[in-house]
């Protein structure tokens, strides 16, 4: 048997898993697997009850990751790491993350049916938090494995419960006093690689009518959650000379930033820049009420670290100016980062061999989004990951990953795993097969699902 | 005695009745006097009172504003009405509103110390729920007494409360289904004008230097109490051609609508515009999502017909072309709109004539809020408005009137009053007494108290 048909052998599991995932975290509209809580905990037991089934090794560490282990010939060899994280956005989608972790699986499941035996640990880990909107703090669970937690995250407090992530995660069954201790469960020394396979969350790849795409970098980003800017509340009838309009301030601000990403993309930078809460004080503002006080967060990201730093010195000048002209007060509050995440790049051409062999059309391109595999390769682990083609972007109800992408994806994976545990398999070609569809080009219908309704021209 | 001397005479009633109207609505911080509430209640209670201490004859409405008469020899003559509202916005100060009513009862005190007997009635009116951020209808009380309360208002919900103003008028005492059918205490045709005291709400008299101005128009308006942009929500990831961001049209239409303002004021065309609520859904947004949904409000107003027709065109045209550009619909909701209310010559020349005489120096200025008095311009009524200088705006608890600008605006609507009923009093002039202090320049320390206290330059 080759590899493609061992990994098309297991649509059913694939199918069935993402089902009882989206039942786990269902939501309307979409689905909540909040993290340290009950989407994520249901999901958790799903996917431990599957590895059981396979018969992997089935373990967990103080943040309550989970582990699943297709021993290899060598137990002390350097193990192989794949995976993604089970929680989501509020009213998000039900594959960012999930199919990560399903992916691994299947993986695993299709070298088994193969007879693989691998030279060394093959683990699939389903990590824990690593949406940022629930605890302010990214990547909480894969940092949380290797050691790498930061000061006072424990001591953040989930946006909803207003619990702190310590009560969560002892909730959950893990012991924050030792992650506080900075236990870890992961010995960067000790992992070869870490893969990660996730939808992609941009429809680039629709664009460019590919199935799936191969990383070539994680954007590092700084962030502000929880900025605002101090103005004067004053009577709608004061003229314009005497106004400290927070909200107007905010809105140059936000026009500004625009305007600076559009001058960079232009320039060929690749970056991106978004403000996500835009706000008035619902307890101060109203109709005929100047608004003296506005809150904002920010969320800029690049992929070279000089660009980075010199982003972040442009938005300071321009809150400056702003500030100085229209006599208000920029607070920025804390600020989070996270550094850039270089793909390894001999992981990076495994991955495009195996898709070239597989016979997929794979576009290269730099995640605009935040993956745990940046948490490895900060640890020093060298990471690769593979993107699946995704209709509608992610974060919400309406992602739409079609199942011969993923499991396009999932062969690529599978392949690159393979060799990487000294196993030379069979690759048959998509071309010559006909279990899976071709590969789609762009088409006009592709085109305008991204309009929205109202737009009409073509 | 001369009217001067009567009205200084007043001074510890004035101060006695903003003392215990500050605690009627006291809410830390500021006051909350709200409509058809406990804090408006109080508040009428208290002016009712001190209207019988004075021998007043006092009358109630089916919408609950309070009449206080001087009766006048000849009772069918056509009547002069003073006063304003007592309502207040939430956490506001304590002059917006209550200083045209206290002013009223002073003013009257001080004709009835100096035996003035009126040739008409002499009514001093306190009105009810003039600000309409709380039922986003404005005039409630003053168009309810003219028999000219918008249709659908009684149905309206108080954003606090979330009841109808039918039911919070019926709660005070009032007559909700005697509103619907057209109910009406005042015939516009038996008025002979109505006058309004009025703490300016914005810094224009301290600039000036002047204790008090003489309105010379009140703004229409037009208001979209409650737009939103639709945009779509997306993960932080998506790169910046994708977007349909709402909050970004939200900012660029502010932007827009600030330059549109800046451009008119160069031209000399008076106008303001504000928006008071603008706001990412608490419920939706989050640090990593691109907003897909932004709200505001927007209130534009001017003093010309023709301008405000102008101005709402290029507001949609400005909407319109953001939409296009950006792939996000604008719902611009409900509209609510006030006509202009343009002021009675005479009326304004006679008010101008009695600062001159008792020696006070009075800009000429546009009010740039909106007024009871407008509300019977509407009607036909002949109106005229007295500002008192107040230093840190309004619809804040930084309201700062002096207590001598008081005296001086209520001894000019004394004057008025006294010259309409017929009475010619002696008018001593402010700069031959020591009683009041001189009329301030605009000072250095003045000048600095708008700047905001990180504004290191001189």
């Amino acid at each position: 048997m080759d590899l493609l048909s061992a990994v098309l052998a297991e649509r059913d599991r694939a199918a069935r898993l993402f089902d009882r995932l989206r039942e786990d975290g269902r939501n309307e509209p979409g689905v909540t697997r909040d993290p340290y809580g009950a989407g994520e905990q249901r999901a958790h037991a799903t996917i431990a009850a599957e590895a059981a089934h396979l018969g992997l090794e089935v373990a967990r560490d103080t943040a309550v990751n989970l582990y699943m282990t297709l021993p290899g010939r060598d137990r002390a060899a350097p193990v192989v790491v794949t995976g993604s994280h089970l929680d989501s956005v509020p009213h998000g989608g039900n594959f960012d993350g999930a199919a990560g972790v399903v992916a691994g699986l299947v993986a695993v499941a299709a070298l088994r049916r193969l007879g693989v035996a691998p030279s060394c640990d093959l683990t699939v880990m389903a990590i824990r938090a690593e949406e940022s909107v629930w605890f302010q703090v990214s990547y909480v669970g894969s940092r949380a494995a290797l050691g790498a937690l930061p000061e006072g995250a424990l001591a953040a407090r989930r946006i909803d419960t207003g619990r702190t992530l310590a009560e969560h995660v002892a909730e959950c069954g893990g012991d924050p006093d030792a992650l506080a201790l900075g236990a870890r469960h992961l010995d960067p020394a000790r992992l070869r690689a870490f893969i990660e396979l996730h939808i992609e969350q941009a429809p680039s790849l629709v664009e460019a009518g590919c199935p799936i795409g191969i990383c070539t970098g994680i954007p590092g980003n700084f962030r502000y959650p929880t900025m605002w800017i101090e103005g004067s509340h004053d009577h709608v009838g004061l003229p314009r000379r005497f106004r400290h309009d927070a909200a107007l301030a905010g809105a140059e601000f936000a026009v500004a930033l625009d305007r600076l990403w559009a001058a960079r993309e232009a320039r060929g930078v690749a970056m991106a820049c978004t403000i996500g809460r835009f706000h008035t004080d619902p307890r101060l503002h109203g109709l005929t009420i100047v608004p003296g006080a506005f809150h904002l967060s920010l969320d800029v990201r690049a992929y070279d670290p000089e660009a980075l730093a010199e982003l972040e010195r442009e938005v300071a000048e321009i809150a400056e100016e702003i500030a100085r002209r229209r006599g208000v007060r920029f607070d920025f509050g804390p600020r989070a980062a996270a550094a850039i995440g270089p793909v390894d790049p001999a992981v990076k051409a495994g991955l495009a061999r195996a898709a070239a062999r597989l016979g997929f059309p794979a576009a290269e391109l730099g995640s605009p989004a935040s993956h745990d595999a940046a948490a490895f390769a900060a640890a020093g682990v060298p990471i690769g990951m593979i993107f699946v083609r995704n209709e509608n972007g992610s974060h919400n109800p309406r992602e739409a990953m079609a199942m011969d992408d993923f499991l396009a994806g999932t062969a690529v994976l599978a392949g690159w795993l393979g060799e990487a545990v000294g196993q030379c398999l069979a690759l048959r070609n998509v071309t010559k097969s006909a279990a899976l569809s071709p590969p789609k080009r762009p088409t006009r219908e592709t085109g305008r699902a991204f309009r929205r309704p109202w737009e009409r021209s073509s």
